[in-house]
């Protein structure tokens, strides 16, 4: 790599720690004011948006892009109306940085307080989503912290853009436009610089497919946070309520089978296999012809029914299809559905459909994942179904955030103590 | 590598998710049934203990270990008597398990949890302290973790003998005995397969010398939990109670000075350093013998009071030195201290002596580290001082845990969700 280029992301990381201690102690109004101004400037320039992005739309026909990838980078003006919307909602969200967390005063007198602080400097990484530039930004920004951001080349034009009207809307806040920088080359071994710069920078988020997460993940020097995959399982126990696991397998597999609390799994009990198989498959066949694939049992009483399934192989089982495909198994108990799901899912979310309180809250106990629901479809694991307003990502790790990442878990936190000059003995 | 190491390596991490899922789900009163056991373990295997003890101490002595080496190195009966009073005070701690974060109801009806629960399997990766052993595999028990322990070759006989004992333990109170395994080996090779597992290992705590802890840093896909350095300051503000600043600083720096929160810095506002240097620095010298290491304006100071001192180095400003050393320098203003420390500090502990309440929030607020206290010594920064009751460490990252961890900060949460049917529009 260049010396210039590892000087230059150096030098833009220091200006972000530098700019990180300005905004940890900055005040609500002011970052909220920054945010006014952008989703302002948004509407504003909208046309030069439109231009930029059409720049990254002619060279993605030209890069053989598939139609989802220059879908997920198109702008439009509806879009860019409804990223000023979003914009606007995080005002309102509240802010995270000084809240107390809990308080206690020491036999010595001491008083501690643990109140909650910006981690300091982020760097998102991600792909060709313009819509990402402005959330991480976004967000960062409401908690105090600045973000350093790498899209994708396939959106950069779009991104540079976006990143000058948010230069525009701290300046008008009288902030540091350090606060949130674009690295201005998609150059790998720009990134690479700057997953080793961890003496400035606090954390990396990559968003974005599975290969670039483990590029990340392997090479940082930084502490990430991720979620490689969903593979979500819907367990329908013995004493399930059948219509309600009927609907709640529908709406968790073709919701939007492309999104990661989309489910991939179904477990069944073997006492209510018979009964609730066939008429559940019909139901995903009717909603989305879902593909079942099965296990021997499974696809015996589908045969028996003749509805249409295939066998399934052994890595079905631990898959993120992302589509209208479904692996399908026949458990013995309660027992082996939790020893199967801690051994096959990914962590993320995972639902158990029963009328039987002790079996849920088993269930709920023993499976090992960032969200574990009762009688609930397993897309409610999002940060604004979950109520945290916003969210830049799921964790499946378990340190810092699991589950949903909003505002709360976009920060530290830190200890004060007030003495009377104590000494330690 | 050979294939063996690799497997072994490997299959004893599966052995250890295994058991965190055993682990995650039993009661306290069975965990603290195995602390009980070991306990009392402890001093029943006194003089076996001993022994092993005395195998590595026999090789220390041949491999030219430093008298502070062996020191670290070596159990007494009063050493393992304290040793088994920290297991029993442990047992007296809350478990952290299963403890309710928050709680909502949505919007539709979805009653939300956040409830702690074990992090999974922690890898512990040590040098020659033998008590790390067991504080270590206690702390982990406690909080419903799966331990992996690697200790250093000098206290490889003592850490076998122990890890027996807690195996026994675990055995005792019907636990699997895999939760808490000591690598059988020092090869550098185990520790390397080790810290690439992050299928099976979630978490890695590094607890030694600096290049222990970036060796792990900079080799591990797992997430680390550390702290490299407290180089921590004490600032006497222009408001300062002179006497209490002097008692502090004196506290900070002498009272032992081989430890992380040990103040290394001194910062000393214009306005009242002809009045407190030299007053301080008697107290420091006739305390300890302390070495100044000083700017040229207190240098000046001490000069013109015919007291002994030497000039700092650049580098003397950002040391630790883990000796009776103190660097000292005199600053314009409250916001000079302040930018001064989150330039050289490493973020772990500083305190400002002052009667200015105002100064004391804005240096709070501003200063960008662990432990921000006000007229109080930096020694307080630990986990029994800070009333967590005991502690594995003490983190100068800013995510998952800051400052001292406990019990609370060995856990992760998970969401629990209970609906009705609920499924997403």
């Amino acid at each position: 790599m260049s010396a210039d280029l590892e000087h230059h992301i150096t030098s833009l990381a220091q200006r972000a720690r530098a700019a990180s201690l300005v905004l940890a102690t900055i005040s609500t109004a002011k970052k909220n004011a920054a945010l006014q101004h952008l989703a302002e400037l948004l509407i504003q320039n909208n046309a030069a948006l439109l231009t930029a992005n059409t720049r990254d739309l002619v060279a993605a026909s030209e890069n053989d892009l598939t139609s989802a990838q220059i879908d997920r980078l198109t702008l439009t003006p509806e879009r860019l109306h409804h990223l000023a919307e979003s914009v606007r909602q995080v005002i309102e969200l509240p802010d995270p940085v000084g809240e107390l967390l809990d308080e206690s005063t020491r036999p010595n007198g001491l008083l501690l307080r643990r109140v909650r602080v910006p981690i300091g400097v982020i760097g998102i990484v991600y792909e060709a989503r313009p819509n990402v530039t402005i959330d991480c930004a976004v967000l960062c920004l409401k908690s105090g912290n600045a973000a350093i951001l790498r899209g994708g080349k396939e959106c950069f034009h779009t991104n540079t853009a976006l990143a000058e009207l948010i230069s525009l809307a701290l300046a008008k806040a009288d902030l540091p436009t350090d606060a949130v920088q674009l690295i201005p080359t998609t150059d790998r071994a720009a990134l690479t610089t700057l997953l080793k710069l961890d003496t400035l920078v606090h954390c990396i988020i990559p968003r974005g497919g599975e290969s670039l997460i483990r590029f990340v993940a392997q090479n940082s020097t930084i502490p990430v946070i991720k979620h490689y995959q969903g593979v979500c399982f819907v367990y329908a126990d013995r004493a399930a309520d059948l219509t309600m696991a009927e609907r709640i397998i529908v709406n968790a597999k073709t919701s939007r089978p492309g999104v990661c609390n989309a489910a991939e799994q179904l477990l069944v009990h073997r006492e209510i296999a018979e009964n609730f198989l066939p008429t559940a498959a019909r139901a995903l066949i009717a909603a989305a012809k879902v593909e079942l694939r099965c296990d021997a049992e499974s696809s015996a009483i589908l045969s028996a029914a003749q509805i249409a399934h295939v066998a399934a192989t052994n890595a079905d089982y631990t898959t993120e299809f992302l589509a209208q495909i479904l692996a399908v198994r026949v458990v013995d108990s309660l027992d082996q559905a939790i020893a199967t799901i801690n051994r096959d899912s990914s962590g993320h979310t995972e639902s158990i459909v029963t009328e039987d309180e002790t079996a849920a809250r088993k269930f709920q106990t023993a499976v090992d994942s960032a969200a574990v629901l009762w009688n609930a479809s397993t897309r409610f694991n999002d940060g604004f179904e979950f109520g945290l307003g916003a969210e830049i990502g799921i964790s499946t790790d378990r340190l810092h955030a699991r589950g949903p990442m909003g505002l709360r878990e976009l920060c530290s936190y830190k200890w004060l103590g007030t003495g009377t000059g104590q000494v330690r003995g």
